[in-house]
């Protein structure tokens, strides 16, 4: 099918969505989870092409594992369904209801973003959690998956469509691009008139590919170089247990510490301790000379201030005070997670006030910037763009909104 | 002054506006309106230049009128900005405050976007307009004005600058590209890592070169091919007034009535009364078949339908019935305002409900969206897109907003 026909059909679906209730639309949903447990034999052997393929390439353990799919695998996909069922549907909520001077009702409430367009990578849940979230707001969802999982990802689409046609929805409702070729993803990301918004969900490399080829509104999610500021009245006990679990919990994801900032009346007290919390992983800390003071460790390079390692590497930077700390945050961060260790009221304040990220804490590890730890219930992603929608994403970021306005025959004089 | 040395200079702006309080950012705009008038010998002066350049190459007299500066104007430049000052600051905003079951505060409070790129015609209005709506966010905002415009535009931005420096702010709150070339344009619309938001404002034309170049998120203003629906059921004399004051009142704007779809019942009665109205101003009609039965009229062609003429030219187009009004209008519509004129509650529930566009009225002229008569008290644009604003966006349309969260220790299991 070309992409033509593909964006037609997506918007011949999305009136039909638009208007659809929140039970037509769960039904849907608890139906398309029952059918991927049922239909997952034939999931798995699509998957297993795929696994053959990608170890033929020499795709690296790393990626067969995120590429490969079990019976427990699939059961999370439905029961990521079924949450999402659960979950209230935003569409409809009116925001606000004024009249202003004219005499005009105005109300102003949610509807649906319209046609979304998805880009990942070799990952086949994305394309039933994708389809759950988009579909429970009421847009239709056009994929474009790695081609590492193309059978996987072709599998899936098929008994969601299932699930669509035997609840009497249209199936146009997920399409998937069989096509993975380059150009037709960069044909896709300038679709305009059939994509309203477009959602890359991958590495900075696919990310920065989208933002920088796309004509369509992109919503940027993902890197994030986060920072602890460790206060000269930090509790040293809590900071040590913050850091270490926010370096350490998971190093891969966007919200993992990647540099610690330390007030120079604390380093040498700090230091040695954290220093010998995180040798239980073997974390590698790279410093300024102030850090090397306090403990032994590699030379930081003006790179690492930059780097989001997502590794077990830490980044050590001194100053003399919470106004250094934030200016040098506000410098090297990508607008993700910040997190300020204090017993300071006023310097806790103005941390919050003053880092320009979409979550900044107090006394609390970065690593809860999400959607399911923020109670969404659901995330489609982490924004680091401040239009739109910032910080975890959960349905309401899915939605826009329309101005309903009701007069008795008012002109405008 | 390079590009890359203006979007420093607006970074460094940043964090100084992003605290700066209500009190503090109205002391600046109302001096900014005190200089704009104790200084309008030297605008009018500069303001003269571009007009007799203009009036060299031969400008029409429409856009002539655009580019020219009097008192009167200059008068009004100041009373906007001192309307800006009354309004409330929406930076700071708690839009929301909860604690999940992890334990944590989470705050959701506004804050400014970022810094604000403004790309627009040889208006001079708009140099002063843009500023004051982005300083009363807190951003710090580049323009990029029309290349005849360029002497007023500087004689404009030295006196908003000479008004923050009066009030010790940062004078790089507000810049102006004094480079207008095609070149610097289209790097400026990649400035990604300096400028977080675009906003053009201006012609079809305009707006879709910076969609169409632009890597940086843009916000859409502008194109609007309305239409007004009269239904079977309608007011007949509330639907000609309603048709008339939506065409005429205004032609070169973007919420006027283009085209008209009226219900096959009462089209013999309605289009003889319309046409007589619409004389008054020499309007143009062109029309489906069966409306040409009903009044003498040109023939529409299938691109009729899609175009916004900003003229005394209106189409219309016969249906049967609610639903293939609303087909009609979802298709040629540019998601910009619609209304249906009728005494039915069903048919108006079901077109507010399934027309796709930022605007949906009932009984209402078109031309009332607009951010004053929705009572925003300011405007930077109307949004046809779904992405982050859509309607006529008010101040809260130039904020983004972040979480502020407050722990005691906590670290994610």
């Amino acid at each position: 099918m070309t992409l033509e026909c593909i964006g037609q059909k997506a918007k011949e679906a999305e009136p039909i969505l638009r208007v659809m209730t929140r039970e037509e639309k769960d039904r849907v949903l608890l139906k398309a989870a029952e059918l991927l447990v049922s239909e997952q034999e034939k999931i798995l052997a699509s998957n297993e092409k795929d696994m053959e393929a990608g170890q033929e390439r020499g795709m690296k353990p790393g990626l067969l594992d995120r590429l490969k799919l079990t019976e427990d695998r699939i059961a999370g996909m439905a029961e990521g369904l079924r949450q999402i069922a659960d979950l209230p549907d935003p569409v409809g909520e009116v925001m606000k209801d004024w009249v202003p001077e004219n005499g005009l009702h105005i109300r102003q409430v949610r509807v649906p973003l319209g046609v979304i367009g998805i880009i990942y990578e070799a990952r086949p849940n994305v394309t039933a959690d994708a389809f759950g979230l988009c579909f429970k707001t009421g847009n239709p969802v056009v994929l474009r998956g790695g081609s590492d999982a193309i059978h996987s990802n072709q599998a899936i689409t098929e008994v969601l469509q299932q699930a669509l046609i035997a609840c009497g929805c249209p199936e146009s409702a997920i399409q998937l691009l069989t096509d993975t070729s380059r150009e037709t993803a960069a044909a896709f990301m300038k679709l305009n008139r059939y994509i309203d918004v477009l959602i890359p969900r991958g590495s900075a490399g696919l990310i920065a590919t989208v933002v920088n080829n796309s004509t369509i509104p992109v919503i940027e999610t993902g890197s994030g170089n986060c920072h602890i500021y460790v206060d000269e009245t930090a509790d040293l006990e809590m900071a040590v247990n913050i850091v270490y679990n926010a370096k350490t919990q998971r190093i891969g994801v966007c919200n993992a510490c990647e540099s610690l900032v330390v007030n120079r009346k604390v380093k040498n007290a700090f230091l040695p301790l954290l220093a010998k919390k995180l040798q239980e992983k073997q974390v590698e800390l790279r410093g300024d000379e102030a850090a090397r003071e306090a403990v032994p460790m590699t030379a930081a390079t003006e790179e690492d201030w930059g780097t989001e390692y997502l590794d077990y590497i830490l980044s050590v930077k001194t100053v003399d005070n919470v106004e250094e700390a934030i200016a040098h945050i506000n410098r090297y961060n990508t607008g993700h997670s910040e997190a300020i260790i204090t017993e300071n009221q006023e310097h806790a304040e103005k941390f919050l006030k003053e880092v320009d990220a979409a979550a900044v804490y107090v006394n609390a590890s970065t690593r809860f910037t999400d959607g399911f730890e923020f109670g969404f219930g659901a995330e489609i992603g982490i924004s680091t763009q401040k239009l739109h929608a910032r910080g975890p994403m959960g349905l309401v970021a899915l939605t826009s909104y329309k101005y309903e306005i009701t007069g008795h025959g008012q002109v405008r004089g």
